[in-house]
């Protein structure tokens, strides 16, 4: 299969590149296209060492699977000409991710959406995290509320956010000097941000907004009633979630747990006596998600249920889901 | 007033010297307390050169106010003689603070609370910081339901946190090595831990518990439906706090921002379109607890609400708690 990787030389598109050939995805030629800037440079792959090219339509109409990790504006102005020439695109930008008529996949949770689907979108990363374990714990005790913390990694903000966070931490701590910023609104490191993306009408920012308005999408629950409070922290890769349930029937942290160990693409790391929990520490570079502190919530009655996610958002937060998404594209199955 | 800081050389100990200073508290001979190991070692102090001295009951027992920076343990051996020989105790540890005989005090909210006590207890970091934004919005609207997930710095484990989390972060930045741990459970540099202090049988950890427990007591709601995931990231200080509740009345984001700008001990800030949210960077060293990010929650319909605090866990947290607890000790009072 001809296979492009479109943004190769951020930090999801080389996670593509990657995760294709741990995952040994069926590529026969692969494609990388960047901005003009890195076009020339070759990049070793796991399927041999590659050319970036130039991005253009024309250059990328004849690929099977096209991977976006572009912006939502490239997105939007290159998805639909590709589609209509015939590939198969996989998008991770937030363009089209509610627009009625594309689904939004989490394969775990409804890969059955995918349908016939030419253009798929993946959706934001700190969503997918979520729902891989809310969608079987729902399945089980029924969901009614839920809200969500999160801890965000600098990396979420892209490859600059990671080189920002340890060139402003070397500069406090190597040169005792004030943290800069440029790629975050305030200096991140030692710091806590309470702000990703940009500020919504309602006083939730897109990226808490993305979190409900995506999970209720792939989750099929339109009126699920779900908050986050979306915070970046001084970490370089992996997002974790503090997230308490309300549940329609009742549910105990046994119960929960089983649930969860049988779920698909979650890792229960849940054995307080051993120092088992998940942290980015752990989960950097695991497909799975984390999952651990599973305990009822009493603020709930006996349907509170708190728990913590750790998942590697470079992963399963974007390069892995969007393969996975790939493998389920009927058109693209190579037969066995 | 003959004061005495018994753990004079921790985290706590140093910030309480400075705040008596700051706070012009009516000291007229400070006299500091270590272990043997520091004794005889001469700090500086708002108040003079002060020669630090090895604690004994014996010693200390003509001190006015003896304020206590120092473990559960070592409270609940020396913190009752201390009474019985007519000191003022003011204790920072956890030793005291659920005795029903014992004011567990935030001034703000429960200053009538310590009577004509002589022990008094400060509470749990988190905790201070939390119910100076709770107790007026519970004024306002009346709470329900309360949950709170923290993010916590090194040094709610004392310097010796803060040490560890520096000396480990140039360990990977600098060395290229492995961060490595003794003061926290994991290490912390560039990791998130979501465990702080042991683990209850209900799978809560005490800090977690403490925040229930203490914020019900100061408050004076023993059935307050609370529940903490505390969070331990790589910050150096500055305790910031996600928080939801759920109200008995309705409440809107203004009206909540208008109730905490005239709360004593907290500052609003939030100004989005400004980047104006609570922050570690901006509340380290700060006395009032910053609340922001305030917006209403519809997963409690009309009676939701959601804010961010930071709080310096050393001053509200720790040591400028104590010292607003011992201004307003009755019999410390210094005539006008």
């Amino acid at each position: 299969m001809r296979v492009g990787v479109i943004g190769a030389t951020g930090a999801v598109g080389r996670e593509l590149v990657e995760v294709l050939g741990r995952r040994r995805f069926p590529v026969t030629k692969l494609r990388l296209f960047a901005s003009g800037r890195s076009a020339g440079t070759v990049l070793p792959t796991p399927f041999g060492d590659t050319v970036i090219e130039e991005f253009s339509q024309e250059a990328a109409r004849d690929l099977d699977l096209a991977l976006l990790a572009v912006s939502g504006d490239f997105a939007k102005k290159h998805a639909p000409g590709l589609v209509a020439a015939g590939v198969t695109v996989v998008d991770n930008s937030s363009a089209f991710r509610l627009e009625e008529n594309v689904p939004l996949v989490v394969p775990e949770v409804n890969a059955a959406a995918i349908g016939d689907a030419r253009l798929i979108a993946n959706p934001n990363c700190t969503t997918a995290i979520l729902v891989v374990a809310l969608a079987p714990l729902h399945a089980a005790f029924g969901i009614k509320r839920v809200i969500v913390s999160t801890y965000q990694a600098a990396s979420g903000a892209g490859a600059e956010g990671m080189v920002e966070l340890e060139r402003e931490t070397r500069r406090v701590l190597v040169d005792g000097a004030k943290a800069q910023n440029e790629v975050f609104a305030h200096p991140l490191a030692f710091n806590v941000i309470p702000h990703i993306d940009s500020f919504q009408p309602n006083a939730y920012t897109r990226e808490e907004m993305k979190v409900a308005w995506e999970s209720r999408k792939i989750m099929g629950l339109p009126d699920l009633l779900i908050s986050c409070t979306a915070v970046r922290i001084p970490t370089m890769r992996v997002h974790g979630e503090s997230v308490t349930i309300e549940t329609e029937r009742p549910v105990t942290a046994e119960a929960a747990r089983a649930v969860l160990r049988q779920a698909a693409g979650v890792k229960v790391l849940d054995d307080p006596a051993a120092l088992l929990y998940p942290m980015p520490l752990t989960a950097t570079g695991q497909d799975d998600v984390e999952a651990g502190r599973i305990r009822a919530n009493p603020v709930f009655g006996d349907r509170g249920l708190d728990f913590f996610l750790c998942g590697d958002q470079l992963l399963k937060g974007a390069a892995l889901n969007a393969v996975q998404i790939a493998e389920r594209v009927p058109a693209l199955r190579v037969p066995a």
